[in-house]
Protein backbone atom coordinates (compact mmCIF):
# COMPACT_ATOMS: atom_id res chain seq x y z
CA UNK A 1 0.00 0.00 0.00
CA UNK A 2 2.69 2.32 1.38
CA UNK A 3 4.94 1.24 -1.80
CA UNK A 4 1.98 2.33 -4.12
CA UNK A 5 1.15 5.47 -2.75
CA UNK A 6 5.15 6.32 -2.82
CA UNK A 7 5.27 5.55 -6.54
CA UNK A 8 2.58 7.68 -7.40
CA UNK A 9 3.63 10.62 -5.57
CA UNK A 10 7.06 9.53 -6.89
CA UNK A 11 5.53 10.23 -10.66
CA UNK A 12 3.95 13.71 -9.77
CA UNK A 13 7.43 14.79 -8.39
CA UNK A 14 9.12 13.56 -11.87
CA UNK A 15 6.69 16.08 -13.51
CA UNK A 16 7.29 18.82 -11.15
CA UNK A 17 11.26 18.53 -11.33
CA UNK A 18 11.22 18.28 -14.99
CA UNK A 19 9.30 20.99 -15.52
CA UNK A 20 12.15 22.86 -14.30
CA UNK A 21 14.82 21.60 -16.34
CA UNK A 22 16.07 24.16 -18.82
CA UNK A 23 14.59 23.91 -22.63
CA UNK A 24 17.95 22.19 -24.64
CA UNK A 25 17.86 24.56 -28.00
CA UNK A 26 20.54 27.03 -27.83
CA UNK A 27 23.84 27.00 -28.44
CA UNK A 28 24.04 25.25 -24.97
CA UNK A 29 22.04 22.04 -25.73
CA UNK A 30 24.39 20.26 -25.27
CA UNK A 31 24.81 20.33 -21.35
CA UNK A 32 20.99 20.83 -21.13
CA UNK A 33 20.51 17.01 -22.69
CA UNK A 34 23.21 16.41 -20.17
CA UNK A 35 21.31 17.63 -17.22
CA UNK A 36 17.75 16.35 -18.05
CA UNK A 37 19.95 12.26 -19.36
CA UNK A 38 21.07 12.35 -15.64
CA UNK A 39 17.62 13.64 -13.64
CA UNK A 40 15.25 12.14 -15.50
CA UNK A 41 17.65 8.36 -14.63
CA UNK A 42 14.75 8.15 -11.94
CA UNK A 43 15.35 7.35 -8.64
CA UNK A 44 13.21 7.19 -5.69
CA UNK A 45 12.83 10.96 -5.32
CA UNK A 46 13.22 10.79 -1.40
CA UNK A 47 14.61 14.26 -0.60
CA UNK A 48 11.41 16.16 -2.78
CA UNK A 49 9.11 13.98 -1.29
CA UNK A 50 10.44 14.37 2.69
CA UNK A 51 9.97 18.23 1.60
CA UNK A 52 6.11 18.51 0.60
CA UNK A 53 5.03 16.23 3.00
CA UNK A 54 6.82 18.25 5.85
CA UNK A 55 5.84 21.43 3.86
CA UNK A 56 1.96 19.61 3.92
CA UNK A 57 2.52 18.37 7.47
CA UNK A 58 2.74 22.43 8.85
CA UNK A 59 -0.39 23.39 6.34
CA UNK A 60 1.74 24.62 3.38
CA UNK A 61 -0.51 25.28 0.57
CA UNK A 62 1.39 27.43 -2.15
CA UNK A 63 3.67 26.50 -5.36
CA UNK A 64 6.49 28.00 -3.70
CA UNK A 65 7.62 24.45 -2.40
CA UNK A 66 7.88 23.24 -6.24
CA UNK A 67 11.29 24.91 -6.99
CA UNK A 68 12.93 24.35 -3.60
CA UNK A 69 11.60 20.31 -4.75
CA UNK A 70 13.66 20.80 -8.19
CA UNK A 71 16.07 22.35 -6.58
CA UNK A 72 17.12 19.62 -4.36
CA UNK A 73 17.06 16.71 -6.63
CA UNK A 74 19.27 18.92 -9.21
CA UNK A 75 21.72 18.91 -5.82
CA UNK A 76 21.41 15.35 -5.10
CA UNK A 77 21.48 14.19 -9.16
CA UNK A 78 24.78 16.66 -9.49
CA UNK A 79 26.16 14.88 -6.36
CA UNK A 80 25.60 11.54 -8.81
CA UNK A 81 27.15 13.07 -11.72
CA UNK A 82 30.63 13.94 -10.04
CA UNK A 83 30.66 11.20 -7.53
CA UNK A 84 30.90 8.76 -10.56
CA UNK A 85 33.67 10.65 -12.81
CA UNK A 86 36.31 8.49 -13.28
CA UNK A 87 38.52 10.46 -10.69
CA UNK A 88 36.18 9.56 -8.12
CA UNK A 89 34.28 6.22 -7.97
CA UNK A 90 34.72 5.49 -11.40
CA UNK A 91 31.00 3.65 -11.71
CA UNK A 92 30.16 3.09 -15.20
CA UNK A 93 26.56 2.01 -14.65
CA UNK A 94 23.91 3.92 -12.39
CA UNK A 95 20.30 2.01 -12.05
CA UNK A 96 21.14 0.20 -15.15
CA UNK A 97 21.58 3.32 -17.03
CA UNK A 98 25.23 4.31 -18.05
CA UNK A 99 26.83 7.53 -16.40
CA UNK A 100 27.22 10.74 -17.62
CA UNK A 101 30.28 10.83 -18.35
CA UNK A 102 29.84 7.35 -20.43
CA UNK A 103 27.11 8.89 -22.50
CA UNK A 104 28.47 12.74 -23.04
CA UNK A 105 32.17 12.64 -22.03
CA UNK A 106 34.06 13.48 -18.71
CA UNK A 107 34.29 16.58 -19.87
CA UNK A 108 30.60 17.58 -20.50
CA UNK A 109 29.96 15.44 -17.31
CA UNK A 110 31.64 17.66 -15.02
CA UNK A 111 29.75 21.09 -16.76
CA UNK A 112 26.91 18.69 -16.50
CA UNK A 113 27.40 18.51 -12.40
CA UNK A 114 28.24 22.11 -12.38
CA UNK A 115 25.38 23.33 -14.29
CA UNK A 116 22.77 21.03 -12.16
CA UNK A 117 24.48 22.47 -8.78
CA UNK A 118 24.00 25.79 -10.11
CA UNK A 119 20.53 25.74 -11.69
CA UNK A 120 19.51 24.87 -8.75
CA UNK A 121 20.09 27.98 -6.91
CA UNK A 122 18.68 29.72 -10.38
CA UNK A 123 15.74 27.69 -10.00
CA UNK A 124 15.20 28.07 -6.11
CA UNK A 125 15.25 31.81 -6.91
CA UNK A 126 12.20 31.88 -8.77
CA UNK A 127 10.34 31.15 -5.17
CA UNK A 128 11.53 34.77 -4.80
CA UNK A 129 9.12 36.19 -7.82
CA UNK A 130 6.06 34.03 -5.91
CA UNK A 131 4.37 36.42 -3.58
CA UNK A 132 5.24 34.31 -0.68
CA UNK A 133 7.12 35.86 2.58
CA UNK A 134 10.48 37.15 1.24
CA UNK A 135 12.07 36.10 4.82
CA UNK A 136 11.19 32.33 4.83
CA UNK A 137 12.17 32.37 1.06
CA UNK A 138 15.57 33.74 1.82
CA UNK A 139 15.89 31.38 4.95
CA UNK A 140 14.96 28.69 2.82
CA UNK A 141 17.41 29.70 0.46
CA UNK A 142 20.46 29.72 3.22
CA UNK A 143 19.89 26.04 4.34
CA UNK A 144 19.66 25.07 0.91
CA UNK A 145 22.96 26.56 0.22
CA UNK A 146 24.78 25.26 3.54
CA UNK A 147 23.93 22.04 4.07
CA UNK A 148 24.78 20.55 0.19
CA UNK A 149 28.19 22.37 1.11
CA UNK A 150 31.61 21.87 2.71
CA UNK A 151 29.98 21.35 6.04
CA UNK A 152 27.23 18.75 4.61
CA UNK A 153 27.47 16.69 1.83
CA UNK A 154 30.33 17.67 0.21
CA UNK A 155 32.01 17.75 3.73
CA UNK A 156 31.02 14.00 3.78
CA UNK A 157 32.28 13.72 0.10
CA UNK A 158 35.38 14.59 0.99
CA UNK A 159 36.30 12.39 4.23
CA UNK A 160 34.30 9.33 2.11
CA UNK A 161 36.94 9.86 -1.15
CA UNK A 162 40.18 10.86 1.43
CA UNK A 163 39.85 7.38 3.64
CA UNK A 164 38.96 5.24 0.45
CA UNK A 165 40.98 2.27 1.53
CA UNK A 166 41.77 3.07 4.45
CA UNK A 167 40.23 3.03 8.30
CA UNK A 168 37.53 5.09 8.99
CA UNK A 169 37.41 5.72 12.70
CA UNK A 170 33.79 5.69 14.02
CA UNK A 171 33.81 9.50 14.35
CA UNK A 172 34.78 10.14 10.80
CA UNK A 173 32.51 7.43 9.46
CA UNK A 174 29.50 9.16 11.61
CA UNK A 175 30.48 12.09 10.07
CA UNK A 176 30.23 10.94 6.88
CA UNK A 177 27.15 9.52 7.27
CA UNK A 178 25.73 12.24 8.79
CA UNK A 179 27.24 14.93 5.95
CA UNK A 180 27.28 12.62 2.97
CA UNK A 181 23.62 11.15 3.20
CA UNK A 182 21.75 13.28 5.95
CA UNK A 183 22.87 16.63 5.09
CA UNK A 184 20.30 16.97 1.62
CA UNK A 185 17.53 14.66 4.08
CA UNK A 186 17.96 17.37 6.96
CA UNK A 187 17.62 20.38 3.88
CA UNK A 188 14.63 19.02 2.40
CA UNK A 189 12.58 18.62 5.62
CA UNK A 190 13.62 22.10 7.25
CA UNK A 191 13.18 23.98 3.74
CA UNK A 192 10.02 22.09 3.61
CA UNK A 193 9.36 23.47 7.59
CA UNK A 194 10.45 27.02 6.45
CA UNK A 195 8.21 27.32 3.23
CA UNK A 196 5.48 26.40 5.39
CA UNK A 197 5.88 29.31 8.30
CA UNK A 198 7.14 26.67 11.02
CA UNK A 199 9.08 29.20 13.67
CA UNK A 200 12.07 28.53 14.67
CA UNK A 201 11.96 25.57 17.74
CA UNK A 202 10.09 23.67 15.14
CA UNK A 203 12.18 24.14 12.56
CA UNK A 204 15.20 22.49 14.87
CA UNK A 205 12.75 19.71 16.07
CA UNK A 206 12.71 18.69 12.56
CA UNK A 207 16.20 19.40 11.67
CA UNK A 208 16.58 16.63 14.53
CA UNK A 209 14.12 14.27 13.29
CA UNK A 210 15.76 14.35 9.71
CA UNK A 211 19.08 14.05 11.08
CA UNK A 212 17.92 10.24 12.91
CA UNK A 213 15.92 9.96 9.61
CA UNK A 214 19.28 10.36 7.52
CA UNK A 215 21.14 8.02 9.55
CA UNK A 216 18.98 5.08 10.15
CA UNK A 217 18.48 5.33 6.06
CA UNK A 218 22.16 4.75 5.95
CA UNK A 219 22.81 2.20 8.14
CA UNK A 220 19.63 0.07 7.15
CA UNK A 221 21.65 0.68 3.42
CA UNK A 222 24.75 -1.26 4.75
CA UNK A 223 22.50 -4.14 6.94
CA UNK A 224 20.64 -4.55 3.08
CA UNK A 225 24.05 -4.44 1.51
CA UNK A 226 24.47 -7.75 4.12
CA UNK A 227 21.00 -9.11 4.58
CA UNK A 228 18.87 -8.03 1.28
CA UNK A 229 17.65 -9.38 -1.32
CA UNK A 230 19.53 -8.88 -4.25
CA UNK A 231 16.37 -9.16 -6.51
CA UNK A 232 14.26 -6.66 -4.62
CA UNK A 233 17.61 -4.17 -4.68
CA UNK A 234 18.10 -4.17 -7.82
CA UNK A 235 21.85 -4.05 -7.09
CA UNK A 236 24.38 -7.02 -5.81
CA UNK A 237 24.90 -7.51 -2.25
CA UNK A 238 28.07 -8.06 -0.14
CA UNK A 239 29.21 -4.87 -2.28
CA UNK A 240 31.08 -3.29 0.85
CA UNK A 241 32.68 -6.40 2.09
CA UNK A 242 33.95 -6.74 -1.34
CA UNK A 243 35.44 -3.54 -1.96
CA UNK A 244 36.38 -3.88 1.82
CA UNK A 245 34.93 -0.82 3.06
CA UNK A 246 34.16 0.17 6.36
CA UNK A 247 30.40 0.36 7.05
CA UNK A 248 28.39 0.81 10.18
CA UNK A 249 27.93 -3.12 10.38
CA UNK A 250 31.30 -3.55 9.65
CA UNK A 251 32.46 -1.65 13.01
CA UNK A 252 28.91 -2.30 15.07
CA UNK A 253 28.26 -5.76 13.44
CA UNK A 254 24.20 -6.19 12.55
CA UNK A 255 22.53 -6.93 15.72
CA UNK A 256 23.80 -2.92 16.83
CA UNK A 257 23.32 -2.00 13.98
CA UNK A 258 19.18 -3.09 13.45
CA UNK A 259 19.29 -2.04 17.25
CA UNK A 260 20.08 1.22 16.74
CA UNK A 261 17.94 1.43 13.17
CA UNK A 262 15.23 0.75 15.69
CA UNK A 263 15.89 3.47 18.19
CA UNK A 264 16.31 6.07 15.51
CA UNK A 265 13.23 5.54 14.01
CA UNK A 266 11.25 5.25 17.60
CA UNK A 267 12.48 8.42 17.91
CA UNK A 268 11.95 9.76 14.91
CA UNK A 269 8.10 8.57 14.71
CA UNK A 270 7.77 10.33 18.08
CA UNK A 271 8.81 13.51 17.78
CA UNK A 272 7.14 13.63 14.70
CA UNK A 273 3.73 12.88 16.82
CA UNK A 274 5.22 15.45 19.07
CA UNK A 275 5.30 18.11 16.72
CA UNK A 276 1.36 17.31 16.08
CA UNK A 277 -0.32 18.60 12.56
CA UNK A 278 -1.86 15.97 10.38
CA UNK A 279 0.25 14.05 7.78
CA UNK A 280 -0.06 10.40 8.48
CA UNK A 281 1.54 9.64 4.95
CA UNK A 282 4.94 11.43 6.15
CA UNK A 283 5.01 8.96 9.36
CA UNK A 284 4.53 6.35 7.04
CA UNK A 285 7.06 7.52 4.88
CA UNK A 286 9.74 7.54 7.47
CA UNK A 287 8.93 4.46 9.08
CA UNK A 288 9.49 2.74 5.19
CA UNK A 289 12.39 5.11 4.68
CA UNK A 290 14.28 3.17 7.65
CA UNK A 291 12.81 -0.19 7.56
CA UNK A 292 12.82 -0.66 3.75
CA UNK A 293 14.01 -4.00 1.93
CA UNK A 294 15.16 -2.29 -1.09
CA UNK B 1 48.92 55.77 -11.39
CA UNK B 2 46.16 53.18 -12.55
CA UNK B 3 47.82 50.28 -11.76
CA UNK B 4 49.26 51.47 -8.35
CA UNK B 5 45.82 52.45 -7.03
CA UNK B 6 44.42 49.11 -8.89
CA UNK B 7 47.18 46.88 -7.57
CA UNK B 8 46.70 48.82 -3.85
CA UNK B 9 42.73 47.97 -4.43
CA UNK B 10 43.29 44.59 -4.77
CA UNK B 11 45.44 44.01 -1.66
CA UNK B 12 42.14 44.97 0.01
CA UNK B 13 39.78 42.97 -1.41
CA UNK B 14 42.02 40.07 -1.05
CA UNK B 15 41.29 40.86 2.83
CA UNK B 16 37.87 41.11 2.47
CA UNK B 17 37.54 37.64 0.11
CA UNK B 18 39.88 35.59 2.43
CA UNK B 19 37.89 36.42 5.35
CA UNK B 20 35.06 34.76 4.36
CA UNK B 21 36.98 31.56 3.57
CA UNK B 22 36.14 28.64 5.71
CA UNK B 23 38.22 27.67 8.51
CA UNK B 24 40.36 24.68 7.96
CA UNK B 25 40.24 22.71 10.90
CA UNK B 26 37.79 19.83 10.63
CA UNK B 27 37.04 16.51 9.59
CA UNK B 28 36.67 18.70 5.72
CA UNK B 29 40.19 20.17 6.49
CA UNK B 30 41.72 18.89 3.35
CA UNK B 31 38.98 20.99 0.85
CA UNK B 32 38.98 24.18 2.42
CA UNK B 33 42.45 23.80 2.54
CA UNK B 34 42.18 23.34 -1.32
CA UNK B 35 39.63 26.03 -1.81
CA UNK B 36 41.83 28.93 -0.36
CA UNK B 37 45.00 27.56 -2.04
CA UNK B 38 43.03 28.40 -5.32
CA UNK B 39 41.19 31.51 -4.01
CA UNK B 40 44.72 32.66 -2.77
CA UNK B 41 46.11 31.94 -5.99
CA UNK B 42 45.50 35.71 -6.77
CA UNK B 43 44.37 37.44 -9.93
CA UNK B 44 43.69 41.19 -10.54
CA UNK B 45 40.01 40.52 -8.41
CA UNK B 46 38.70 42.53 -11.44
CA UNK B 47 35.36 41.18 -10.60
CA UNK B 48 34.90 41.95 -6.85
CA UNK B 49 36.15 44.96 -7.79
CA UNK B 50 33.80 46.09 -10.26
CA UNK B 51 31.63 45.87 -8.35
CA UNK B 52 32.70 47.36 -5.26
CA UNK B 53 33.14 50.20 -7.54
CA UNK B 54 29.85 50.14 -9.26
CA UNK B 55 27.97 49.66 -6.07
CA UNK B 56 29.93 52.89 -4.87
CA UNK B 57 28.84 54.92 -8.09
CA UNK B 58 25.28 54.58 -6.72
CA UNK B 59 26.22 55.60 -3.64
CA UNK B 60 26.56 52.49 -1.92
CA UNK B 61 28.15 52.87 1.74
CA UNK B 62 27.14 49.95 3.76
CA UNK B 63 29.22 45.91 4.40
CA UNK B 64 26.42 43.90 2.56
CA UNK B 65 28.77 44.17 -0.79
CA UNK B 66 31.43 42.45 0.85
CA UNK B 67 29.73 38.66 0.90
CA UNK B 68 28.46 39.33 -2.67
CA UNK B 69 32.26 40.11 -4.00
CA UNK B 70 33.88 37.46 -1.85
CA UNK B 71 31.22 35.04 -3.40
CA UNK B 72 32.08 36.01 -7.36
CA UNK B 73 35.52 35.72 -6.94
CA UNK B 74 34.34 32.33 -5.51
CA UNK B 75 32.78 31.18 -8.53
CA UNK B 76 35.09 32.63 -10.66
CA UNK B 77 37.96 30.79 -9.14
CA UNK B 78 35.69 27.57 -9.29
CA UNK B 79 35.79 27.71 -12.86
CA UNK B 80 39.55 27.80 -13.00
CA UNK B 81 39.98 24.75 -11.23
CA UNK B 82 37.54 23.02 -13.20
CA UNK B 83 38.71 24.54 -16.24
CA UNK B 84 42.32 22.97 -15.87
CA UNK B 85 41.41 19.72 -15.01
CA UNK B 86 42.72 16.78 -17.18
CA UNK B 87 39.51 16.14 -18.69
CA UNK B 88 39.04 19.53 -19.80
CA UNK B 89 42.41 22.03 -20.57
CA UNK B 90 44.50 19.76 -18.92
CA UNK B 91 46.86 22.57 -17.88
CA UNK B 92 49.54 21.69 -14.43
CA UNK B 93 50.42 25.68 -13.89
CA UNK B 94 47.96 28.92 -13.61
CA UNK B 95 49.72 32.05 -13.45
CA UNK B 96 53.48 29.94 -12.47
CA UNK B 97 51.61 28.30 -9.73
CA UNK B 98 50.53 24.05 -9.94
CA UNK B 99 47.04 24.28 -10.42
CA UNK B 100 44.59 22.32 -7.70
CA UNK B 101 44.66 18.68 -9.90
CA UNK B 102 48.35 19.00 -9.34
CA UNK B 103 48.21 19.47 -5.78
CA UNK B 104 45.45 17.67 -4.50
CA UNK B 105 44.77 14.92 -6.67
CA UNK B 106 42.08 15.26 -9.58
CA UNK B 107 38.94 14.03 -7.47
CA UNK B 108 39.71 16.70 -4.48
CA UNK B 109 40.22 19.84 -7.12
CA UNK B 110 36.64 18.17 -8.72
CA UNK B 111 35.09 18.81 -5.14
CA UNK B 112 37.03 21.68 -4.41
CA UNK B 113 35.86 23.41 -7.15
CA UNK B 114 32.22 21.86 -6.51
CA UNK B 115 32.72 23.01 -2.63
CA UNK B 116 33.53 26.83 -4.02
CA UNK B 117 30.76 27.11 -6.36
CA UNK B 118 28.34 26.09 -3.32
CA UNK B 119 30.63 27.76 -1.19
CA UNK B 120 29.83 31.31 -3.15
CA UNK B 121 26.19 31.06 -2.21
CA UNK B 122 26.04 30.26 1.38
CA UNK B 123 28.63 33.25 1.89
CA UNK B 124 26.41 35.23 -0.20
CA UNK B 125 23.48 34.30 1.83
CA UNK B 126 24.95 35.88 5.12
CA UNK B 127 23.87 39.23 2.78
CA UNK B 128 20.76 38.59 4.34
CA UNK B 129 21.19 38.52 7.86
CA UNK B 130 22.70 41.92 7.39
CA UNK B 131 19.49 44.08 7.56
CA UNK B 132 20.03 45.98 4.62
CA UNK B 133 16.75 45.78 1.88
CA UNK B 134 15.84 42.10 1.49
CA UNK B 135 14.23 42.77 -1.73
CA UNK B 136 17.69 43.82 -2.97
CA UNK B 137 19.47 41.00 -1.07
CA UNK B 138 17.20 38.87 -3.25
CA UNK B 139 17.61 40.23 -6.66
CA UNK B 140 21.25 40.29 -6.06
CA UNK B 141 21.20 36.50 -4.95
CA UNK B 142 19.18 35.91 -8.35
CA UNK B 143 21.96 37.67 -10.39
CA UNK B 144 24.75 35.83 -8.58
CA UNK B 145 22.57 32.03 -9.30
CA UNK B 146 21.82 33.27 -13.14
CA UNK B 147 24.62 34.73 -14.75
CA UNK B 148 27.35 32.25 -14.09
CA UNK B 149 25.30 29.08 -15.04
CA UNK B 150 24.12 27.77 -18.36
CA UNK B 151 22.90 30.59 -19.80
CA UNK B 152 25.80 33.02 -18.48
CA UNK B 153 29.30 31.08 -17.60
CA UNK B 154 28.78 27.67 -17.90
CA UNK B 155 26.72 27.88 -21.40
CA UNK B 156 30.18 29.48 -22.99
CA UNK B 157 32.47 27.55 -21.09
CA UNK B 158 30.39 24.09 -22.85
CA UNK B 159 30.42 25.75 -26.75
CA UNK B 160 34.20 26.30 -25.76
CA UNK B 161 34.85 22.30 -25.26
CA UNK B 162 32.75 21.01 -27.56
CA UNK B 163 34.41 23.44 -30.22
CA UNK B 164 38.44 22.66 -29.31
CA UNK B 165 39.53 21.78 -32.24
CA UNK B 166 36.89 22.96 -34.88
CA UNK B 167 35.63 25.88 -36.89
CA UNK B 168 33.94 27.83 -34.63
CA UNK B 169 31.35 30.27 -36.25
CA UNK B 170 31.00 34.46 -35.95
CA UNK B 171 27.68 33.69 -34.06
CA UNK B 172 29.48 30.82 -31.40
CA UNK B 173 32.31 32.66 -30.45
CA UNK B 174 30.51 35.68 -29.91
CA UNK B 175 28.05 33.29 -27.71
CA UNK B 176 31.30 32.10 -26.28
CA UNK B 177 32.10 35.66 -25.40
CA UNK B 178 29.36 36.92 -23.78
CA UNK B 179 29.03 34.41 -21.80
CA UNK B 180 32.34 32.62 -20.75
CA UNK B 181 34.25 35.76 -19.83
CA UNK B 182 31.16 38.30 -19.84
CA UNK B 183 28.30 36.93 -17.77
CA UNK B 184 30.51 36.96 -14.31
CA UNK B 185 31.27 41.06 -15.02
CA UNK B 186 27.80 41.61 -16.15
CA UNK B 187 26.83 39.70 -12.56
CA UNK B 188 29.54 41.90 -10.96
CA UNK B 189 28.09 45.48 -11.99
CA UNK B 190 24.69 44.48 -12.31
CA UNK B 191 25.13 43.48 -8.26
CA UNK B 192 26.80 46.54 -7.33
CA UNK B 193 24.06 48.59 -8.53
CA UNK B 194 21.31 46.50 -7.72
CA UNK B 195 22.65 46.47 -3.84
CA UNK B 196 23.09 50.28 -4.26
CA UNK B 197 19.48 50.32 -5.01
CA UNK B 198 19.54 51.68 -8.12
CA UNK B 199 16.62 51.40 -10.22
CA UNK B 200 15.55 49.09 -12.86
CA UNK B 201 16.61 51.06 -15.63
CA UNK B 202 19.57 52.11 -14.34
CA UNK B 203 20.72 48.32 -13.71
CA UNK B 204 19.65 47.34 -17.13
CA UNK B 205 22.16 50.35 -18.49
CA UNK B 206 25.09 48.67 -16.27
CA UNK B 207 24.16 45.09 -17.57
CA UNK B 208 24.79 46.68 -21.09
CA UNK B 209 28.21 48.72 -20.31
CA UNK B 210 29.14 45.24 -18.60
CA UNK B 211 28.27 43.75 -21.83
CA UNK B 212 30.59 45.74 -23.75
CA UNK B 213 32.99 45.96 -20.81
CA UNK B 214 33.38 42.15 -20.79
CA UNK B 215 33.39 41.70 -24.81
CA UNK B 216 36.17 44.38 -25.00
CA UNK B 217 37.94 42.28 -22.05
CA UNK B 218 38.28 39.79 -24.10
CA UNK B 219 38.88 40.69 -27.82
CA UNK B 220 41.66 43.06 -26.16
CA UNK B 221 42.70 39.54 -24.86
CA UNK B 222 43.37 37.93 -27.88
CA UNK B 223 44.88 41.51 -29.60
CA UNK B 224 47.37 40.89 -26.60
CA UNK B 225 48.07 37.30 -27.39
CA UNK B 226 48.96 38.30 -31.18
CA UNK B 227 50.51 41.90 -30.16
CA UNK B 228 51.48 41.96 -26.67
CA UNK B 229 54.84 41.73 -24.93
CA UNK B 230 55.27 38.21 -23.08
CA UNK B 231 57.01 40.00 -20.46
CA UNK B 232 54.71 42.01 -18.85
CA UNK B 233 52.00 39.86 -19.63
CA UNK B 234 53.75 37.06 -17.88
CA UNK B 235 52.83 34.07 -19.96
CA UNK B 236 53.78 33.60 -23.86
CA UNK B 237 52.02 35.01 -26.56
CA UNK B 238 51.03 33.67 -29.85
CA UNK B 239 49.53 30.88 -28.30
CA UNK B 240 45.85 30.61 -30.11
CA UNK B 241 47.76 30.65 -33.51
CA UNK B 242 49.88 27.94 -31.74
CA UNK B 243 46.96 26.11 -30.95
CA UNK B 244 44.88 26.29 -34.01
CA UNK B 245 42.20 28.60 -32.04
CA UNK B 246 39.64 30.61 -33.63
CA UNK B 247 39.57 34.09 -32.19
CA UNK B 248 37.99 37.29 -32.76
CA UNK B 249 41.34 38.42 -34.31
CA UNK B 250 41.18 35.40 -36.34
CA UNK B 251 37.90 35.85 -37.53
CA UNK B 252 37.81 39.75 -38.36
CA UNK B 253 41.87 40.60 -38.06
CA UNK B 254 43.33 42.78 -35.86
CA UNK B 255 42.10 46.30 -37.56
CA UNK B 256 38.80 45.26 -37.13
CA UNK B 257 39.47 44.13 -33.83
CA UNK B 258 41.19 47.29 -32.80
CA UNK B 259 38.62 49.26 -34.16
CA UNK B 260 35.65 47.48 -32.55
CA UNK B 261 37.68 47.19 -28.66
CA UNK B 262 37.89 51.32 -29.59
CA UNK B 263 33.71 51.71 -30.53
CA UNK B 264 32.83 49.12 -27.16
CA UNK B 265 35.49 51.27 -25.22
CA UNK B 266 34.21 54.70 -25.95
CA UNK B 267 30.63 53.55 -26.04
CA UNK B 268 30.98 51.83 -22.37
CA UNK B 269 32.49 55.32 -20.88
CA UNK B 270 30.08 57.41 -22.39
CA UNK B 271 27.09 55.40 -20.78
CA UNK B 272 28.95 55.35 -17.27
CA UNK B 273 28.91 59.14 -18.18
CA UNK B 274 25.66 59.14 -18.96
CA UNK B 275 24.63 57.35 -15.40
CA UNK B 276 25.84 60.04 -13.77
CA UNK B 277 26.97 59.22 -10.14
CA UNK B 278 30.06 59.94 -8.87
CA UNK B 279 33.29 57.50 -9.52
CA UNK B 280 36.05 58.70 -11.23
CA UNK B 281 38.04 55.38 -10.87
CA UNK B 282 35.14 53.29 -12.35
CA UNK B 283 35.48 55.26 -15.31
CA UNK B 284 39.53 54.67 -15.51
CA UNK B 285 39.01 51.20 -14.48
CA UNK B 286 37.50 50.67 -17.67
CA UNK B 287 39.44 52.24 -19.95
CA UNK B 288 42.51 50.59 -18.25
CA UNK B 289 40.87 46.99 -18.38
CA UNK B 290 39.84 47.48 -22.05
CA UNK B 291 43.18 49.55 -23.27
CA UNK B 292 45.68 47.10 -20.79
CA UNK B 293 48.89 46.08 -21.89
CA UNK B 294 48.66 43.45 -19.36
Amino acid sequence: MIDKLIAEKAVRINDIVESYLPPADGFNRTVCEAMAYSVEAGGKRLRPMLMEETYRLFGGKSEVIKPFMAAIEMIHTYSLIHDDLPALDNDDYRRGRKTSHVVFGEAMAILAGDALLNYAYETACKAFGMGEDIHAVASAMCVLAQKPGINGMIGGQVVDVEMTGKELSKEQLEYVYENKTGALIEASMMIGAILAGADEAKVAAVHKIASDVGMAFQIQDDILDVCGDSALLGKPTLSDEENGKVTYVTIHGIDESRRYVTELSERAVRELEEIGGDNEFLKELVIWLINRDK
